[in-house]
Parts: C-alpha cells; sequence; structure tokens
C-alpha cells in the first residue's frame, strides 16, 4: 500500500514538516529503515539513530525536530500515533465468517452467523458465541461458556466450564481460562481438593499472552476487569480480581484472592502473595515479590540487578551475616557515645 | 439442591448449634452469602466478616461460637469441612461413558469399555486406558502410555511416549508430560543433544495444573509419587523425584535430578537448584532460591518483599557495597579495641 | 540391541580397559546399573557410586582409572561420549511418511512427499514443509509458515502466521512461535494495542522446551540462531536476537528487544529486562536479574539462596535499613577519625 506523508499526517492528526506529497509505503524501525518508509521516535534509548535514518520520515515529538534529518511528523505520543500508522498499512485481514467442517459443536450451543470458526474446534453444550468472534483451530469451549461480539481465540485455546469472555477480547495461543484453582485442604497428611465452583470473568478488550492460565474461582469468580492486558506465561489464581487498564508482564505469578486495582502495572517474573489487596495506579518493578498489601499509588521494588558473580558470591555471605554485622554497629555506637 | 442444617451437620459430623429443620439450598463466602446460604470461617483475615454474614449457617472452630450471629457448625477443620458441603451441593456432573467419533485411537490400544473420549483425541499404539478414566478434547495419548482408572485429562493434555500415569489422576489444560529432558552436552561450543530415555511416572491421587511441564528422565524415571498437588506454570526437570503429598505452588522451577521428600510444601516462583536433596518436611517460602540440599525439616526463605522503589533503589546500591561495609565494620573494631 | 565392549569403545573412540569381546545390552545411571549394563562418570556429585558399581564398564576420564572397578572405556568428555552410546542403543525409530487423514492442509500449501503429518494437524495457506519433518497430532501452522528440512514438531505446537523455522529444530509439545508481543501504549489510561508485524526467524538445529512462548516481533523479527537450546516454559519477547549457540535454562523470561550474545548460558528463572545487550560468552546463573546490559564476558549473579526462615525475616528487616545502617557506619568512621 501507498501513501502520501499528507495522507498519513491526517491520519494521525500530525504536523507534517515536509512535502505532503512524498510517497510512502511501509514502516520499519528507525536504524534499518529505507527511503520510501516511515518510522518512529519513541525510546529515548534508540535517539542515537535518528540523526542518521534512511526513512522518507519520522513520526517525533516537536523536541525531536531540530534533530531529524528528513520530513517529521510532530505529534504528542509517538508510540501511540505510530501504532495509527502500523495499521494503516497493515489492516486486519478480512476474516470471511463460517464453520469449518471438522469442528464439533453440540446440536445446544448457539452460534451466530457471523462466526469464524477454525479446523477441529470443539464447542460443548449450551456455550453462546457472539457476532464477528473469530475462533481459531483446535480451541475447546466447554459447555455454558459465554463470548461475546469481536473476540478471537487464536489456536489451542481451552475455556473451560462457564467462562464468560466479553467483546472484542484477544486470547493467544496455549491460553487456559477457568482450570481449577490451587484449592487443597490439610487432612492428616493428605491433601483433599476443595471443589471451585466459580467461574472466570474476563471483561472487554481485555488481551491476554500466550500459555498464560487464569483460575476459575474456588467460590466466588476470578474477575479481569476491562482494557486489562495480560503477557506471555502469567499464572492468574482462583478468586483474583483486576481492575481496569491493568497491564501485567510476562511470568507473573499472582497467588490466590490477591485484588489488584486500575491502572496498575506489574513487571515481569514479580509474584505476588495470595489474599493481598493493592490499591490503583501501583506499578511493581520486575521481579518483585509482593509480600504485604499496597494501599498507597507509587512504584515498589525488591528486584536486585546482577553483579560479576565473584563479587556476588562475597555479598551473598554478608547477606547472610547481616544480623550480626547491624548488631556490631549497634555495639560499636554504644561503646563510643 | 436444598438440605437441612441437620442433614449437613451430619454429612460433615459437625456439632449443630441451630435449627436441624432449617434449609440451605447453596454455599457462598462469608461476606457475600444471602440466606438459604451457608458458608465457612477458615482464613483469620476473614473474621471480620463474621458478625455481620448473612448465610444462614456458617462452618466454624468452636472458638469462634460467641462470635457467630447465625447458626454454627462447629469441626475441627472449617476448610477441610467445607469441602465437604461443596461436594454435597454441588455433586461431580454424571460422565456418558465413549468415544467420540472424531477420536483417532490405534487399533493396538486397549481403551476398557467404561472410558469416555472426547472429540479429536488421539491415542498411539499400544497405549491403556483403565476403567473410568475421562479424557477431554484435543488430548494426545502417544505410544506405550498407561493410565490407571478414574483418571481425568482436561483438554489439550499432551502425555509422550511411554508415560505412566496413575488413578484418580488429574490433569489440567495445557499439561505437558514426558517432553525430552534438557540434556545437552558441550562440545567445543556447540550443544550435543543427549537423547533422554527415561519416562515419567505419576502415582495414584496426583493433581497438576495447567500448563505445567514435566520432563522424561534421561536415563532413570521422573517420578511424582501418590497425592502429590501441584499447581499451574510449575516446570519439573528430568530425573526429578517429588515424595508422596507434597505441594507446589504456581510457577515453581525445579532443575533435573532433584529429590523432594514427602509433605513438603513449595511457595509460588520459587526454584531449586539442579542434583539437590530436601528432606520430608520442608517448607520453602515463595520466591526463594534453594541452592543446596536442605537435611532438616523446617521453613526455609529467601525471598525479599517489595518495598517503596526510591528507597529500594539506595538500599540496593549499599547490598552491591555490602562487602566493604563489612571490611569498614571490621576495622571500627580493630580501631576501638 | 547387543553390542560388545570393543564395537561401543570404536563407536565413541575410547580407549578401553577390559575385555572387547564383554557383551553390553543397555545404558544406566552407575548407582541402579547392573551386569551387561553400561554407564559413565561425569558430574563429579556422583562419584562416590563408582567404586560400588554393578555396571558392566563405565564411561571415564582417565583420572578415574583407579578408581573404577569393572571395564573403563576412557574419553575426554564422558557426558558427551556417553550422548553416542545412548544413540547406540536406543536409535530414533523410523518415521513413516505420509499424511494422517485427518489433517486439514490448505491446498496452497507446500508440503514435500517425504513429510509426515500426524491426526488434526492444521496447515493454513501458502506454508511451505520441507522434506523429512514430522509435525504430530495437533499442531497448527498458520499460513505463510516456513519449515525447513527435518524438523520435528511435537504435538500441539502452534507457529503463528509467517514463521520461518529452519533444519533439524525439534519443538516439544504447547510451544507456541509467534504470538504477538506485548506491544501496548497509553493512551490517557487506557492501552492501546500496537499491530506486531514482524515475524520469528529459528535457525537450524535450535531445539525449544514444552510451553515456551516466542513472540513475534513488531517491526523487526524476533531471531534465535543456529544451535540454540531452550528449555521448558521461557518467555520470549518481541524482538529478541539470541545468538548462536546460547542455552537458557526453565522459566526464564526475556523481555522485548534484549539481544544475548553467542555461547551465553542462562541459569532458570532469571530475568532479563527489556532493550537491553549482552554481549557473547556471558553466564547468568540461575534466579539472577539482568537489569543492564553486560559489556564483558564473565560470568553475573543476583540469586540468592534460601536460609532458615526464622533467620531470614530478621535479615529481611536489616536489609530494609540498609541504608541507615551504612549511614550510621560512616558517622563512626568521622567520629573516630
Amino acid at each position: 500500500m501507498i501513501f502520501t506523508l499528507g495522507k498519513v499526517a491526517g491520519h494521525i492528526s500530525a504536523e507534517l514538516h515536509g512535502d505532503p506529497e512524498c510517497e510512502v509505503s511501509d514502516i520499519s524501525a528507525l536504524q534499518s529503515a529505507r527511503s520510501g518508509q516511515i518510522s518512529f521516535l519513541s525510546n529515548r534509548k534508540y535517539y542515537r539513530y535518528l540523526r542518521h535514518t534512511k526513512a522518507s520520515a519520522v513520526i517525533i515529538k516537536r523536541d525531536d525536530l531540530e534533530a531529524c534529518p528528513v520530513s517529521a511528523l510532530l505529534v504528542d505520543d509517538p508510540y501511540l500515533s505510530f501504532a495509527g500508522v502500523v495499521k494503516l498499512f497493515h489492516p486486519d485481514p478480512e476474516i470471511v465468517p463460517g464453520i469449518h467442517p471438522s469442528a464439533n459443536i453440540s446440536s445446544s450451543a448457539k452460534v451466530d452467523s457471523s462466526v469464524t470458526i477454525g479446523p477441529n474446534v470443539v464447542i460443548e453444550d449450551n456455550s453462546v458465541i457472539g457476532s464477528g468472534t473469530f475462533i481459531e483451530s483446535g480451541c475447546v469451549i466447554q459447555s455454558d461458556v459465554s463470548i461475546a461480539s469481536n473476540t478471537r481465540l487464536y489456536p489451542n485455546v481451552v475455556l473451560c466450564h462457564a467462562v464468560v469472555i466479553g467483546s472484542r477480547v484477544i486470547l493467544h495461543p496455549g491460553v487456559v481460562i477457568g482450570a481449577d484453582g490451587f484449592g487443597i485442604a490439610n487432612n492428616k497428611g493428605v491433601w483433599t481438593k476443595i471443589p471451585q465452583i466459580g467461574t472466570v470473568i474476563i471483561e472487554d478488550d481485555v488481551e491476554i499472552g500466550a500459555n498464560t492460565s487464569i483460575d476459575r474461582g474456588a467460590l466466588e469468580n476470578t474477575v479481569i476487569e476491562q482494557g486489562v492486558k495480560i503477557d506471555n506465561q502469567v499464572q492468574i489464581g482462583h478468586n483474583v480480581h483486576i481492575g481496569a487498564h491493568t497491564a501485567i508482564a510476562g511470568c507473573v505469578a499472582i497467588a490466590g484472592s490477591v485484588t489488584i486495582g486500575k491502572h496498575c502495572m506489574i513487571g515481569g517474573l514479580s509474584a505476588i502473595n495470595g489474599h493481598l489487596e493493592i490499591v490503583d495506579n501501583v506499578v511493581i518493578t520486575g521481579c518483585s515479590a509482593v509480600g504485604n498489601s499496597i494501599k498507597s499509588p507509587g512504584t515498589y521494588s525488591s528486584g536486585i540487578p546482577v553483579t560479576e558473580a565473584r563479587l556476588w558470591r562475597r555479598i551473598v555471605a554478608r547477606i547472610k551475616k547481616l544480623d550480626d554485622l547491624a548488631k556490631k554497629v549497634a555495639k560499636l555506637e554504644e561503646m563510643i557515645k
């Protein structure tokens, strides 16, 4: 597809510095763009590439106009505007509604006529699939599931019994929603399973990454509010409630009965202990362990970045004796006073 | 379903304080229960909800009788008794034996006539499926696998060649058992694959959470003893041996050739280094790293809970210089002596 | 299969100390080997088993010849040589080419006549599958994917649109390659999805463990160079580039736009923050968090091994006050000077 810079600028409401008739045919990263391509600068780590870019035009902030050697499209948020340009050049392919003959759909399921269902999909009794939803190969929708409209399930997603999915939800391959929570009670050394009779409610505009699993509630439901974005391989336990527009990076582990507020951001490989509450607008940086409820907005951390291993081994030995060290210092203070 | 409190009390051998003819029709959490529902109090965090509960009856310990404003069922372990009540109100749905016509079953496989097999299930050569087992849609059972009786495989589980599964085992969606272990040997900078010729043995009454993977042994077998409960997204390496009735929370990573005793509990997102031994009755709290064998029962930790990020950055800088700090303190001690 | 020790020694170019006509029929671990079996000693943790082994022969280094009570095959790298012996006794089963009738293959896909395709496999439009490749049950190959020759996909692998896979690649069950990266831009509190239009390139001789996910690039491609070995449940974000012959253990989380050099080793449950660069020949030990680029080869760590929990709680309290402690020490130094 080919667009003029004028057309692109109009599409993202940018102020164009350059020839509006100049044609661009694709998008690319600053360092690899060629003539005829459009790029963007958002992360300051890539600022060094701006001066030498071969792109025909770059989407930037006004502050970077001086440094831009080619045509510029000035916007407030280049990353966000860039998203709009990507969609312009790479529109979603049209999906033809229809049900693949190898799909197994219960006669009691209600599937809208505008739905697209791929090979080997299984839809069990009484499930309801809304308009424009696209369910790809190998997905399994168990009984009494409800999916609203324009939702997309990539291949091999599993939705367990009675799960409720909103509109415009995106579920990547291997996602499992509604498996039993880890509910066990100890009976003289032997674990008894606690039946998990709640379900999972995923609200509108949620996106969930590959191989992530979200457990059904024990009694109450597990709830993911609208606009939440979850990366790959995240584990969300039973009865968790995640507030709207919170973003959770890869490999995060959230134990059961945790409540997370709206507009939070949780960094990768962090963990949140069970039965805690986190208020709105909390940022947890990567590799952190949340061990108590967080009652004030702000940024919280406990990850330790790497050091050269020989030094780290000495540090670990010192950490293990930190209680002694503190006592020594207290004693010294006492002696000198 | 409707039961009288007398009937419920009898079912869990509870001492009833209240009207045995009072009818209850469902169960619910303390804070959301309505009249006609029964609830329970186990975790002390929810004690504050007891005084105001609208439940018709609550399963509690004798000590909480005074604080209970409604009918009470006194038991030793409310969480455990609650499990029995859940099963009373929510019995497992009956499963009709039979093989879905879309299943692909090798003519050399032996499938008991009481087995239930869902759509698109694949069972390869010489595998044996015992009575009452339920294999849901999209599961793949490779050759020479053996599954005993009354085991349940949720959708899209993969059992690799020659894996052995006991009775009453529950495998949640996306579980992979018996993939090759991570056996590689370095040959002048290039990795050579070590063939993995052991298998995996899962004993009776084991439950394994969604998207968990358990590797086959390199030479010996990987063994999960009876009654072990494993949460979602756990990774268990080759030749690991886990003792009976141990419980492992989500996202734990267990490296190869680890031996874990019986009745252990491993907290979420913990890691256990390769070739270690952990004795019976060990508790590892969440986000801990086990770097040496553990030879005594007890509780072990190395997770650090989060702090406000600005303070944490200063602490990390101090940790990185902890060896210097300790040396300074030693010097001060020397000077003052 | 039965071989003489002479034949085995020749196969791995070992110096045999013992009867070349002695017959062995299988391989086993040192501690469990019986007469007629061959074993090996590589990890020093198992040295104690050498003296008492019942194996007929052991593959060892020259230094261990004195301690070996049975026939010995002397080699430079017993673990590597052992791999060759395993293949001798356990050759890969022959795979018969052919396409299972339940597979759904687009008429525009190009599938070599020597390919083996299992039940319920889906291959979408324009994908190309090279000679000798084996695609097992339930795999989904989306449109425009390219797979070279002699590659193996275990069951339920998903390859998304336009992914490129090399030769002799091994993908274990549940692997997802090419799902959308976690690209979101915040628009007044609401997340906008950034379309992910790059793809994933997996070069020759790569092995990827069960339930691992590798995201497609946002603009550029995600690239895994030749000979890289990745364990189970690893998460690799968009635009990551991993150099040849690097090995990554289980549950590692690599955020977007990370570049890792050749011949690196990353320990289990480690995390690498986004947009970092790691040079060749770097070792990251398990449970470490990489927070800055690593510019020199070497070994790096930040994991802390467990301590008895009661002591650890005191240590954590001291860590939280480490900044104060350091200030106290500085003050003491000032006073004593």
